[in-house]
Parts: C-alpha cells; structure tokens; sequence
C-alpha cells in the first residue's frame, strides 16, 4: 500500500492506481479497487477525474514514469563507468523489489502488455515513458554512433522490463541480479571498443574541445 | 483470431483464451470475451473447465508454453553459433510479430505482470514455463560454466520478454531486432571467451574425445 498519509484524495486516488497497476495491470486497477486502496470517499473521483479510469491510469503511468529517470540519475554517478552503473541499477532494482514484497512490476511495462486496440491515449503514455528513459539512457551508454547508443538503451530498458516479468513469476529479485550482470558484461565489450573520453589517459585541451565540440 | 477451423469447442476455448492473454492479459480474458472469441457454445465451456477461468488460463499457458522450445529449435540449427542463432531468434520474433498484428505479446509474461497472491496455480505455470525455456536455453549457449550459462538464459529469456513489452507499446517489432543484435553481440563476446570447441582449427581426434567427452 503507497503511503499516502497526509495526501490529498486526488494524489490517493492517483497513488493506489500506481500500485494497482505495478500488481496486477488494468485487470487489477478497477475504479472499484483503486477507491478501496485509496481509502479516500468515492464521491470525490469522478470530481477529480471526469474521464474516470483512462484519466486515473493516465496519472499514475505518469507518476510511475518519472521514477526511473531518478533511479538512473542516482546510478550513473560521475565516477562510475556505464558497466559499474548498470550493474548497480539491476542490483538496487533488484533490493527494490524485493522490499516492495517481490509482488509489484512496472506499472508501463503491465500496461502496455494490456493494451487494446481502444487504449490510444495509454498506449501514448507507455511509448512515452519508454521513449524518455531510452533517450536518457542512450546519453549515458557507450557506443560508435547515436544510433547503436539508442538501440543499446533499447536494450537496457527491454532488460529492465523483462527481469520484472521473470522475478514476478519467481518472487524474488534474482532475475534482475543475473540481468544486470550481462548487461554490465556486454557495456563492458562496448566500452573497450569504443573508448569513452573520461578515461582516456590524454588530457583534453580547450582547443581541442572548441574545435571537436 | 485464432485458426480454429475443424478444431473441437474444448481447443477453441484454449486457443480463443492464449490469444486473448496475448492482447490484453488477465483483464482480456474474461469468460464472457473467451466465449464470444471462441465461437463455441457457452453451453460446454463448464462441462470441459469444471474449474472456470483459472482451469482456461493454465491450459492456454500450457499451449502458449509450449511454443517458445519449437522456435529456439528451429533458430539453433547445427551450422550456427549461438551468436548467430539468438540474433534469428530475436528477428523472427520481430517479424512474427509484426505478421500477427502488432498487437499480441507473450501470454505468459502478460500473466506474471497481473498475477495476484491468490493465483497461485497460475503463477507456478508461468514459473514453470520460464524454467523449461531457461534451461532449453542454458544447454545452447556458451559460458564458463553451467551457472554461468544459466544466468545468461535467463538474462536472453528476459530480453525476449522486455522486447515484448516495447514493441507493444510501439506496435511494431523494431524493439527486437535492435535487442536481438546486442544480445548476440554479448553472446559473440562470450563465445570468443569460451571458445566452442567446433570452432577450433584444431581437428578432434577419436581418441581425445574418448578420453575427454
């Protein structure tokens, strides 16, 4: 249950959907479900939300998206290489998941394997989500070009999403431990092939740098 | 739709309820939508599912299951690397997809994101299914050791289940192929770590083998 002493009835509302979805998808965050685990007065929801579930669904996908940009800010420190960064990601996923009680996913990724033909506006919120966490990724992965960077933090972001599919299924957090060691495996080949500047031995000088921005 | 023509009311249940796990879940398969997808009267759905919708979802798994084993078959064919196998894996997955609509993802990862605690039968066959294409997989692909050659099944079983989840949100199977080149390119690494040994110049002798199986 998110904690949600001291909050509006509109941010319950919009935190137990969160929850519901990370547990169960859209089967599990029906308006009947999210009122019960908001604890907040029903004759309030459709106040807040006129457009009732696609709307609620809507704000907690948005909520839930802004997370993991902070959990990959807090992974990639500036002393740590992109292999040492995505290992801590998985690892820290890893203790997440499990304190959370090893029941709860990622409310994008649960939704965006409910989707229908129907779900425009949600099915726009997951290609969002996915779309920002790839691009910030893909500044922080190594790589020859733009391209093989967006299509390593494709893979990153498919990696993350995956190990929630197998450690829902399993109950524990292993899957993101033994993700996260390949995918620091495969950084690591990567970042030898294409050396990153920082731990070039060579000092950068400001001429180089203006000219070779 | 599934191609049920000729098949029983029993087959059409399980197939109508696999395809509607793919589109949307949990929460797309209701009985009321397995009946109406099926085409079969509602009339048996009873007398063949005495247990109701857990008894459907588990055998429509169990089909869904079964899949994945005849496909890692058919892409590790005797003349390829691992390397080479998984990045036909993932490319077929792509265009699989894209052939069947866009629109359906894997039944058994779209069931562990909506498993409750109560779903205990339905999560031990989406554990189950995972295991058996991890250990499929684990007898495949190269590494130090079988521990090692696990972790890497599962970390390739996840990067399916997480293309998945993207290319449903995008609706088309680009996810894949990118997923597919890196997760080969990890495998390549790998492979020339721990070199297979039909890719050595040395040629085997009988006797060596003998002695060392």
């Amino acid at each position: 249950m998110p904690d949600t002493t001291g909050a509006s009835p509109r941010d319950r509302f919009v935190a137990a959907t969160e929850t519901l979805l990370r547990e169960a998808g859209m089967s599990g965050a029906g308006i009947k479900e999210v009122v019960a685990r908001s604890g907040a007065p029903i004759g309030s929801l459709y106040h807040y939300f006129p457009r009732g579930k696609t709307q609620l669904v809507a704000e907690a996908l948005e909520r839930h998206a802004a997370k993991l940009p902070r959990i990959i800010e807090r992974s990639f420190d500036d002393t740590r290489d992109a292999a040492t960064a995505v290992q801590a990601l998985f690892n820290d996923a890893a203790d997440g998941f499990e304190r959370a009680g090893a029941d709860k996913g990622c409310a994008i990724g649960a939704v965006a394997l409910d989707l229908t033909n129907a779900d425009t506006e949600v099915r726009a919120m997951c290609r969002q989500a996915f779309d920002a966490w790839v691009a910030d990724l893909a500044a922080r992965l190594p790589g020859a070009d733009a391209r093989a960077r967006r299509s390593l933090a494709v893979t990153t972001v498919a990696a993350i999403e995956g190990a929630f599919v197998l450690a829902r299924a399993h109950g524990n957090g292993q899957p993101f431990r033994d993700v996260g060691k390949w995918m620091s495996a495969l950084l690591e080949g990567v970042e030898a092939a294409h050396r990153p500047r920082r731990a070039s031995a060579r000092p950068k000088s400001r001429a180089r740098r203006s000219t070779k921005p």
